[in-house]
């Protein structure tokens, strides 16, 4: 039978999702429609291994009891505490025969495209599909399916993913990085990532972690646009910087919006942008006047917000045309304040909530980075300055 | 010159917007582009009532003497407690020469519809835009802008609309609603509806109240697609209930989904939906078995949510296909539950922040109400149980 979101896998309390349950079983035998994983890497949250070290000490014997408590008991690294988990690296032992890793009719291959870059632009996807059903994309290559042996990352979080932790090899206590043997089960909907042999570890988990913002911005951004991004210059906004550029080609005018000048320098930097602008965007009434100043009174047909901070939403919809689009990225993206704020201008503007996951979005973002060598140095300076605080929790 | 956001009357702090702003400037004399009127009625916000009248008792003279300071401090009546304000009811006084009210190319007219009833389904707009520039929606032919002496409702918020109060006449010390002599600026985008002469007030004002809700479904819906509605029974679900079975026409399937057998039983007596689901779309895994249940597995292109309660993000997503639409009307709704929700299950679905206005919308709810019998009656009977707790604030 079918189970797409591991629903037998929920022990109590009965009836809920895998993620809110208290407890999973995590018998490590293989259902016929899941992927079992010799796990070799935890990713702790940060908020959850901050949480643990707080409790516990900046011991990693004491933080290894607890991590092992936490599965004991919950049959998942889901911390009671922060309600957060984390991601995993490990390979392939076991796909089951009904798995849709297995089924070339289970994968899609494509982000749809438009604009010039639209024609040679379907890229592969590591993402098989838990559904059937025809695509709105078109066909493209197929991609290898996943086979035993691969080396992956779950892109869900551990809060819903059933483990076992036989050992605990070693820790970095400062960035919640623990080397582990162990097991786990991944759904027949659970997003992975197959580990590419040409870019480091890290640089593949932050892309990942960010990887939904440029396979939407691939979807939106149509020739000759004016095209907005708030926050260009960090993670997700670079990536959707680069990706919108490729989709508007020579056409267009693309506007990168920065907090201070540092940014805004290193954004102008890669190039991408027609106008790099330095304003606060928590200051709607500044930021639309800035925005005057550089465009001629041109609005966004399209807005798309990476900032990390909140109170950006009026901002966004201010500088956005009549009947334009505003696409939040942003985790700090107040529902209430985007809908209130709207009416409250009279500004009939489309609001999106971005979504995390869109098929092929892994693969699409990692060969962006490829092929987009200003954007992976921007990228891989950010990832040196900061820890992921990402959408993984 | 053309101050559409009414950034002039800000007094302080300086350079924010009127809502956030702590005071006005509210002399009343008619800027070029504003509306001024003179107000008959407030309709005090639930809220800023309430903490008025427990603070100071439940006394006519006490409340209204509160009312007054607080327009005397900040020159709008904006609760400095509750941070809301309410709406009101006044006849246009004088229009600015500048005034978009005044200008055809300033009205819009449409909402774009499309299925069945698109081709006969345009209709005039009490709206005029705030801005220039060309509409996506098909010309229609232009209602009649604004004249002195029309009787208006205001559908911006009493916190950002500079407001004198010369005298309080009457008071209703359960629902907040005060007669008074006053005026009051309306700024250039800001929103309104002329009160028709057929229907009463009470009716005309609970519409205005969720009218962005049937306008966007209006937009959304399309022949033959499957359409689910989430808390169908209420007032904005009511609206967009109708307004999706006139999209679909005979094509399609409309699914309502209600708590409970008594609104349930009170859908299904208009007759506008295919199915009539009764579950509780808070707890997902047993709603999705309805779902399937009642459908046979064909999941909706198209959900809207219309629940007043949080926690209905997952239920929604998960009745949805693959690349279909989540449209979130409900204020209840949370940006990270249904970001982080849909990457979680490997939902590859588009969702989108109800924006409160679209053009035309007050014309386009008060048409389908009037030309819908059942959903007249639904609407009324909910009007009759409720007071109002919608999105003016």
């Amino acid at each position: 039978m079918r189970d797409p979101y591991g629903l037998r896998r929920v022990l109590e309390p009965a009836g809920v999702m895998p993620q809110p349950a208290w407890r999973l079983d995590n018998t490590m035998v293989c259902g016929d429609d899941e992927i079992l994983i010799d796990v070799d890497t935890l990713n702790i949250d940060a908020a959850s291994f901050a949480q643990i070290k707080s409790d516990v000490g900046a011991d990693a014997d004491l933080i290894g009891r607890r991590m092992l408590d936490i599965v004991a008991q919950r049959g998942k690294h889901h911390n009671p505490v922060t309600g957060s988990g984390g991601m995993l690296i490990g390979r392939v032992r076991e796909i089951g025969r009904e798995s849709s890793a297995l089924r070339p009719d289970g994968l899609t291959a494509t982000v749809e495209m438009s604009g010039p870059s639209g024609a040679g632009g379907t890229v592969g996807t590591l993402r098989r599909r838990g559904t059937s059903g025809s695509s709105d994309a078109p066909a493209a290559p197929i991609p290898p399916g996943l086979a035993v042996g691969d080396r992956v990352a779950t892109l869900v979080s551990l809060s819903l993913t059933p483990l076992t932790i036989r050992a605990i090899r070693d820790m970095d206590l400062k960035t919640g990085q623990v080397a582990i043997e162990g097991q786990a089960i991944l759904f027949d909907t659970g997003l992975y990532v197959t580990m590419p042999d040409d870019l480091p570890d890290r640089i593949t988990l932050a892309v990942c972690d960010v990887c939904g913002a440029p396979a939407q911005t691939a979807r939106l951004v149509r020739t000759g646009q004016t095209v907005a991004v708030l926050g260009a210059g960090g993670k997700s906004g670079s990536m959707v910087l680069a990706q919108a550029r490729r989709n508007l080609g020579a056409t267009g005018r693309l506007v990168a919006v920065e907090y201070d000048e540092k940014s805004a320098a290193s954004v102008r930097s890669t190039g991408y942008a027609d106008d790099v602008l330095v304003c606060d965007a928590t200051q709607p009434v500044s930021a639309l006047a800035a925005w005057q100043t550089a465009t001629g009174g041109d609005l966004a047909d399209l807005t798309i917000n990476c900032v990390s901070v909140s109170g950006t939403e009026l901002a966004s919809i201010l500088i956005t045309r009549d009947r334009g689009l505003v696409y939040f990225f942003s985790m700090a993206t107040s529902f209430t304040t985007a809908a209130l704020g709207a009416e409250g201008v009279g500004k009939d503007v489309d609001m999106m909530i971005g979504n995390g996951y869109a098929r092929g979005h892994a693969q699409l973002a990692l060969d962006l980075l490829r092929t987009e060598p200003p954007l992976r140095e921007l990228f891989a300076a950010k990832i040196e300055q900061s820890t992921s605080k990402g959408m993984l929790t």
